[in-house]
């Protein structure tokens, strides 16, 4: 099967942008007083397309799956931590979930190809908004990267196309991107490296917590994974070569969420793998794209550089996943907006100008 | 009259410690993977006594007054906006009413010594959560701090015992700082300066938005006014002489509400000069307080240095005041809350541990 890449249209309405500025600088506040949350407020607008915008049903999507490469050791966690980990997102237990909870994001885990599946929870028709599992499985797991592609063509072209389809199931305008995979850093680093041409070791991090010599070990598998796929060059083949389901997932969902000029918040390392795959494949999407945080993982500093992304929004030292700093950020979207709406100009609260 | 300096307590509970980290360590997650969330989750549960901490009615202080030394330009607005901006919040159109509004923030102005008296609103039973103005008038503006003292002993004296007696009135468990007045920025740097012996260079900004002549003249003058006040040099001396109303009361609220074990969350440069006089009378006072933000006002990364609060929770190039910061990272206080409250740990999810 064939992936078929969205329409998706830069943000270059002039007008809109000057109206939005013009609103911005007529509020009562000194001139770009409030920093950074006003280049949000213009980009929100921007994507939304009005200067009174307003968020509707925020999605948190979480893509899940497993990793061959996690057999060679390249983080300090086993397998079995992914399936557990999205069993105590539906239980509602994790950072996200509690997160999700806080701010009203409906959370929708994806089982993308967790090596074990796992059965839905009975949907409880009295708690409508609780975590719902998607399940878009390709296979269980990637093959082990290091000797040879993750995953087949036909593979990644699917994962590519359920995120896509997941995107058009779900309603309201702002797509927040979590993943849950262990080895997943892994993956995300190789796409780095092959994608935007970096040194290896600016790629690689402590992931879920590996010391020194884990890291080098991991540093040397990863050498062997960019050397058995040295042919995948493209961002497909390299997606395919050297990603996870999850990335390419997302990457499918970053790609249908521009395309629909929805909001998409971007999380850490691993979803910021994701919008450099789509945003090789069409380099508009970063125009919808709000990064979250700067994450303490090694590697982040390089993948925002490397998207055009110097100023995310928080700088927590964060480096746990899932989602949990874009729904950390989330209330800052919706102040945003609501800035736009609701704040006052001077006109029309008759406060003196400066000189 | 004298204003009686609470009895604060040192936040030294060695076994809550342990048992909050041991609690942050069990969660399911990377160790330490929530970043400076984790240390936040460690000081509320510290402030509020518990491994279960919960924040309730949460009040939004902003206290506003008018400072003599605006009549020597050191403002790119004129004193007016002061009471324009009051009437702004209590109307419900300032950035801090907006975000308060947002959050569930009570709002409660108070009126220090506002140049122009401001009439009370009506309150209106139908809307018990309203903005309010509390009237805690000292005099109508502070003197010109360049010629003497900006206050009397008696008045600096009152404005302590008006913030106190504020906080006391107040329910809830956390206060957020906010400020308004023009000219405030200079008393803030005049007490940096004395305080914490920095050079007055590194304490004087754009304030309001001056350009490059416009802060060279407010150096000049505020040159003057440590001169002219050279003689006070203990905190409560210092207050009176360069401080002002504003920032007098917000000292007093600041240290009935460490007295009280409420959470402070302090705003930008004015609200961290109160803390800053809090501190040199009562030093236990910072371990009742998170940094909301780094401002973009000069002076007030030597500031944060000065109280020892290198980490703020937010970097957003913010420069407004009125308590906008410390709302912004509102959520953040609360998500730190939720997830030592809500989260699970390895054991309860039955997820495995790291190897």
């Amino acid at each position: 099967m064939n992936f078929s890449l969205p329409a998706i249209a830069p943000l270059n309405d002039a007008d809109l942008r000057t109206r939005l500025q013009a609103c911005i600088d007529q509020k009562t506040k000194p001139l770009g007083s409030l920093g950074q949350l006003e280049a949000l407020m213009l980009r929100l607008g921007m994507i939304l397309g009005s200067t009174q915008p307003q968020l509707q049903a925020p999605q948190m999507l979480v893509c899940a799956a497993d990793h061959g490469l996690a057999a060679r050791g390249v983080s300090a966690y086993p397998s079995d931590v992914t399936w557990q980990m999205v069993d105590n997102f539906l239980q509602g237990g994790a950072a996200v979930s509690v997160l999700a909870r806080q701010h009203g994001l409906q959370l929708n885990v994806v089982d993308c190809g967790v090596a074990r599946a796992i059965p839905a929870p009975v949907p409880d028709a009295s708690q409508p908004h609780a975590p719902r599992l998607l399940s878009y499985r390709v296979a269980a797991g990637t093959q082990d990267a290091s000797q040879g592609p993750a995953m087949t063509a036909a593979q990644c072209a699917q994962a590519l196309a359920n995120g896509a389809a997941v995107v058009r199931a779900l309603p309201g305008n702002a797509l927040l991107l979590g993943e849950m995979g262990i080895g997943n850093t892994s993956a995300a680093a190789l796409l780095l490296v092959r994608l935007a041409g970096l040194p290896l070791a600016d790629c690689v991090g402590a992931g879920t917590g590996l010391d020194a010599a884990g890291i080098a070990r991991k540093q040397a598998v990863l050498e062997q994974a960019l050397q058995a796929n040295a042919a995948a060059t493209t961002p497909l083949e390299a997606l395919a070569a050297l990603g996870g389901f999850e990335i390419a997932t997302l990457t499918g969902a970053v790609l249908q969420a521009a395309s629909e000029r929805r909001v998409v918040v971007v999380d850490g390392f691993i979803t910021s793998a994701a919008v450099l795959v789509a945003a090789r494949l069409a380099p508009a999407v970063l125009d919808y794209c709000v990064f979250a945080h700067h994450s303490d993982e090694r590697g982040h500093t390089a993948m925002l550089q490397a998207l055009g992304a110097q100023q995310p929004l928080l700088h927590l030292g964060l480096r746990l996943g899932e989602g949990s700093g874009a729904a950390l950020a989330w209330p800052l979207l919706e102040s945003a907006c609501r800035v736009l709406r609701e704040m006052a100009s001077f006109a029309s609260a008759g406060v003196s100008q400066a000189d």
